[in-house]
């Protein structure tokens, strides 16, 4: 399987004209070998260059599984292993590098001439990673399948006096109590007028009545992540908090509508955006509409109005329009997706309906 | 305070040859601005240009505190940034980027001819960062003081059929109770042969009779980052696992008495090194001995062989020699110091002694 990976993006580097390339985001090195390492501030890579072998650059600190489906470097803390990769690559050729290389690690490369010119060679990794196989496939909807689960339960720790992050505390543990590993992200739960800013982290703002409770949230399961929002009222809503719940959810299956094979990404992003610029709420959905998603929690390819990109099956993406109203309110609802022959399979089924927690 | 602060910056420039540079680490923006953002794959930089006030690229989704010591360039995610810090920069002239610049937003500036070149500026904000102030060293020494305090409980969460996985997850409360924000970086709880691999991650290994429990734990307490080990035993230990922990144990006392201004960090490393290396467990002792430490729990400038630079009041680091005995256990102990005139603070009091936890 890593064999087959590894030649998918051989092709599709010389599609885009480059002979070799080193892959640096560990992820992506999960990915082509199985050996996942979080290398810290240490250099790590894998090299892939035409004629030869691949190379997995690794710190003697960490281990890999065995068998890899590549040759490996060993180094330790006092070695400068960038001679070792100069000396696989061809000079006087282009060399691709991963998006996120540090420069720490691109700028030696380059003073030492190591490659006639660099250039980014991401999209031919993440072009073979955007694809889910049938058995990815399967491992994101478990992983949405717990998130699923797991909504059913966070929601049952509102309660009136709790503050944020006194509840983003307890759900690391019902992740794992369900199978899961852990968070994908870290949880995003935010009351009242905290949910109007999108990226609200979880603090001491105690829930009170008239709050909505925006969760979102998604696990690591199996190495693959889900990502999910929803948003609950904290009593009966508002006539405009209705109103903007109701745009959202309707956004938001105006999104997952438009999934389909031949579609762009712009064109999903827009029949969700145009629900809401149409009710006049346009310069309130602030973000994209979505990311895809799978070993990352966010995966290159935004679903937003600058990606004219055809969709593809296999593609896994969230739909996550929101509304934000600074000092009143927000309300975003996310799910994920993974495109088919004939549309898209939604792979998360926690409900969409406007639903009233409490007080209870 | 930032404003001087991106003075010095412009002056450790100014002596490596450099008129500009891209600082895009979001610690060093919030060592610079007080502005901290974690921007995920979002660009975020702040650019210092001889003749140019400093000015941050902040996308709209974070907000930054105000004043600022710099202007501000706002962008949305359809928007492309990196146009507009071309503009900004000299282009007949090297600039400087950040060690962490990512390649996605450092080859699209080469391949626009953004600098006659691209070095690492790095050193210079480094630099700055490596000599804290009294008012940083003073929040190192709190930061190790609600560390120290941890310790002490944390010990008292071992028992007999824990999991080191559970007793991880009982920490980041007792730091938030003692006044952190949070941990500094994904603590190690690891027992008996764990212990031999540095960088185990807790799991779901069961404590047991002869095991050594290994606590590498460090919180963030008004940003500032404390790191520590404290290696205890569970049953008394074995001839061996004595003689192992008070090499361990000289070890540190030996790197901490190395250190006064003058020594170089290699001298601190071999100070330590020794001590082990001459009882025959060298080969066993396989990283560095320390790295640097503030706004960001690993900075650079390790306290290894490999590094001849001498050391000066107000720089922090650890001194965290350790013994990995594969198969069997592993003992380490950390402590961070800071420089002075004369020696060195040690932040931490927490006693190194060889303590039995238990079974009780």
């Amino acid at each position: 399987m890593y064999e087959q990976r590894i030649e998918t993006v051989r092709r599709l580097l010389g599609e885009m004209g480059l002979t070799q390339m080193i892959v640096s985001d560990p992820r992506s090195i999960q990915y082509l070998t199985g050996a996942y390492v979080e290398p810290g501030e240490r250099f790590l890579a894998l090299t892939i260059v035409e004629g030869k072998a691949p190379v997995l650059f690794l710190n003697r600190l960490f281990t890999a599984p065995k068998p890899l489906p590549c040759e490996v470097f060993s180094f330790d803390d006092v070695d400068n292993p960038l001679p070792e990769v100069a000396k696989l690559l061809h000079a006087e050729e282009t060399c691709g590098v991963d998006k996120n290389l540090a420069a720490r690690f691109l700028v030696p490369l380059m003073e030492a001439h190591a490659a006639k010119s660099f250039a980014l060679g991401s999209p031919a990794v993440d072009g073979a990673r955007a694809i889910k196989s049938v058995e990815e496939q399967a491992l994101m909807r478990a992983a949405s399948a717990t998130n699923d689960q797991a909504m059913a339960r966070f929601r049952e720790l509102v309660h009136e006096g709790a503050t944020e992050r006194e509840i983003a505390d307890e759900l690391e543990k019902i992740y794992r109590e369900l199978g899961a590993s852990g968070h994908s992200f870290d949880p995003i739960v935010s009351f009242g007028a905290n949910a109007a800013d999108p990226h609200h982290m979880p603090d001491d703002t105690k829930l009170k009545v008239g709050d909505v409770v925006l969760f979102d949230v998604g696990c690591r399961q199996d190495e693959y992540c889900s990502d999910m929002t929803r948003t609950f009222f904290w009593n009966e809503p508002t006539a405009k908090q209705r109103e903007v719940y109701e745009l959202v959810r309707r956004a938001n299956e105006a999104g997952r509508a438009a999934v389909h094979p031949g579609a762009r990404f712009c064109d999903i992003d827009k029949a969700a955006r145009d629900v809401i610029a149409e009710a006049g709420y346009g310069e309130y959905f602030t973000h994209r509409l979505g990311h895809q998603i799978g070993l990352d929690e966010h995966e290159p390819g935004d679903v937003s109005s600058v990606h004219d990109e055809e969709i593809q099956v296999g593609m896994c993406f969230s739909i996550e329009p929101g509304i934000y109203l600074p000092g009143e309110f927000g309300v975003r609802i996310e799910d994920l997706v993974c495109v088919t022959d004939d549309g898209c399979e939604v792979l998360n089924s926690y409900p969409r309906d406007l639903t009233v927690l409490g007080p209870r």
